[in-house]
């Protein structure tokens, strides 16, 4: 027998039951219909790669967070760290069966060995969608489409998008005198513009090494979006993102290194924890990590995040966790009609218990019924039947009537 | 750079590309469907548990299979083996919070260190349904006709129960004069009869020290249901399990040793691979693991094997790998046309693609749709657009027709 104290999950790792596991369904089901729609395909990888694969492609730092042993063969492995490096596996190995521009989605867990604090954890679902051998700014339209798309399906009808050019921001740091091997550190100072002073930033700046801080600023908040941004944004109003939704965010600049043309950002007003999900166009990436000369772009939809916005602002539907109907046992002579009343309903599609043990006391079903939140339950005894009806009792308002089958899904809905 | 050698997937893991990820998740929403209309909820638990929770409860030889390692943190962590000792975590952690009977579905992988063989790997989905918390002949009945309906959803309306109880298989065991440490070994063997001969089983037994095989044998195939079984059959019948479903099978003795009572197996007699699933009454499982008293009944669903009875028997709708439509790009003016169309489209729920890039040549862009198996592929050049119409081409039939969009809709379905 376990040891009573290890009975418990590792810190870091969530049990999801009943209604938040459904919850997450729930957000699966809306944005996987719409990328479906959008005619993307979905990709699944495995848990463990070799390690080889992930090794060196993450950064010295990341690298430490890797979950990675030696399997019962000897082979070096790891787990899932994140989905760009396995997809880049099938870019090499399936090549010559993939029609391009590929274009994918894949929902999975990745795993993280990151210190457990709220709102980060060492397992959880990254969803990545891109476009993968294509230079064509409509490209990048499509993939912004598609975030936009999938957040009016979830009903977040308030997203708006920030977006930049990484061309536009290096071009403008380059112009302010700032060395090439400062261009990214310059750019991850930058970024901070959000949340911390501009004189914080300046400062930050001028540590760095680059004194003209409050130029390479000014220059930036004057400048106006590229060619390529007003060729994109135009392309997704045709495909339904209106210009309204657009923040045009010469500052933006995404951590990320790998970044060469547009990045964006989803922002929710009404729920101020951060971005939502976001991307952009990398068109050397692939070819770094794996030799495949492959330009793509895509986004990230922060799965947690979008979860939790759509959970405060009241878009998951509120029944999504239980049955509508409780049919009981109310004696032995009676189970027969209560199994078909529950046959006959479900065929209805319509989600039915049967309480399931037919020695159970009416008032340990009824509490039954009350604890999972179920708001019907039908009662059939002796009465019930020789009149073949059905008594139907409101959990919230404590009313009982007595109907036929056929009324009792009117009385449902 | 990756060593080139080892950009290919671990051996016994798979990739999922387009269709066949499409495919599983269809399988995942036809089944779940089902769960969820019978009021079943769903459970999801972490890949990573305390390597203590799993050691020994699996026996030595499926224990040398598990994925176990030291983490970053010094922690003994194994990876998820089954679902059954996470869900006794489960009631064992949740016990004050959890409704019972709990009934509970989890669609999750597993990983074991198995040898790689056809149609075994060392990843795979797990289809756990289980009611924990009930002694009640109801509850079999329950599971039984949820994993029925669950096959007629799928299509595979061919499919036969056998059923038996191992509870009266015992006691002819007994009855026939094996000591109790041989009653395991005995049902191991006649286990067996499905697919050796009555001789060979008899000589299995022989071998194993138990010398009155053929009386044994012969005892089972005479003997009639037990009053549990005749229960749970009527009470399936009324739940919509035909009686002609069942095959009463008095040598079904299914491997797992934990089983007490009710057990069974779904057979699909035009796929003539074996079982695609099975379950029964375990009353003393948990108890055992956990320590907390939990009569409980169950099957799994047999994922990879359900799946590949589906396809073989043209059960799986043959549009599910692609989009129905794909707008072509005719040139930089039509742009914005082809955006619109396909943006519209979609907003008629039609699954289109609009080809990705505007400087390639229409044949590229044909040949794209031929790839992915895209039935139809609309043209908007300036003669479309002059006469607001738009060009689709049937690329079975190669013929095309000059449509208003409103009437494009009735030509898609």
């Amino acid at each position: 027998m376990t040891d009573k104290n290890q009975v418990q999950a590792l810190k870091g790792f969530r049990d999801f039951l009943g209604s938040e596991a459904r919850k997450r369904s729930w957000l699966i089901q809306k944005i996987s219909s719409v990328f479906n729609r959008f005619g993307f395909e979905p990709l699944e990888t495995p848990t463990l790669e070799y390690e080889s694969l992930l090794l060196g492609k993450y950064g010295a730092e990341a690298e430490k967070l890797i979950y990675r042993f030696e399997d019962n063969g000897g082979r070096r492995v790891a787990m899932r760290y994140d989905q760009t490096v396995p997809t880049t596996r099938i870019i090499a190995q399936y090549r010559n069966e993939l029609v391009f521009p590929y274009k994918r989605y894949q929902i999975q867990s990745v795993w993280r060995a990151d210190k457990p604090q709220k709102g980060r954890y060492r397992e959880f679902l990254q969803c990545d969608i891109d476009i993968i051998g294509s230079k064509s700014t409509l490209s990048d339209a499509e993939i912004i489409s598609l975030y936009y798309a999938a957040y009016m399906e979830i009903g977040l009808t308030s997203l708006k998008i920030k977006i930049n050019d990484r061309k536009q921001l290096i071009a403008a740091i380059k112009d302010n005198g700032v060395t090439s091997d400062n261009i990214f550190p310059a750019i991850q100072t930058i970024d901070k513009l959000d949340k911390k002073t501009e004189e914080e930033v300046i400062m930050e700046l001028n540590i760095k090494g680059i004194p003209n801080g409050k130029n390479l600023i000014d220059t930036l908040s004057s400048s106006t979006p590229s060619q390529d941004l007003e060729d994109i944004m135009s392309y997704c109003e045709k495909l339904g993102v209106p210009k309204e939704a657009f923040v045009f965010s010469p500052a933006l600049a995404r951590g990320l290194d790998y970044y060469t043309g547009m990045i964006f950002e989803g922002i929710i007003p009404e729920y101020e924890v951060g971005s939502v999900g976001g991307g952009g166009r990398y068109d050397n990436l692939i070819n770094d990590l794996v030799g495949v000369d492959m330009p793509a772009v895509g986004v990230a939809i922060g799965f947690d995040r979008t979860l939790e916005a759509a959970e405060v602002l009241g878009k998951i539907p509120s029944d999504i966790g239980s049955s509508k109907v409780l049919v009981t046992i109310f004696d032995e002579n009676s189970i027969a009609s209560s199994l078909e009343t529950t046959s006959w309903l479900r065929q209805q599609g319509i989600a039915t218990e049967c309480y399931s043990d037919s020695s159970a006391k009416f008032d340990k079903q009824l509490k039954y019924a009350d604890k999972k939140n179920i708001p019907f339950v039908i009662i059939i005894g002796p009465e019930e039947i020789e009149q073949n009806k059905i008594r139907i009792k409101n959990m919230k308002t404590g009313d009982q009537e007595l109907v036929t089958r056929d009324s009792l899904i009117s009385f449902l809905s």
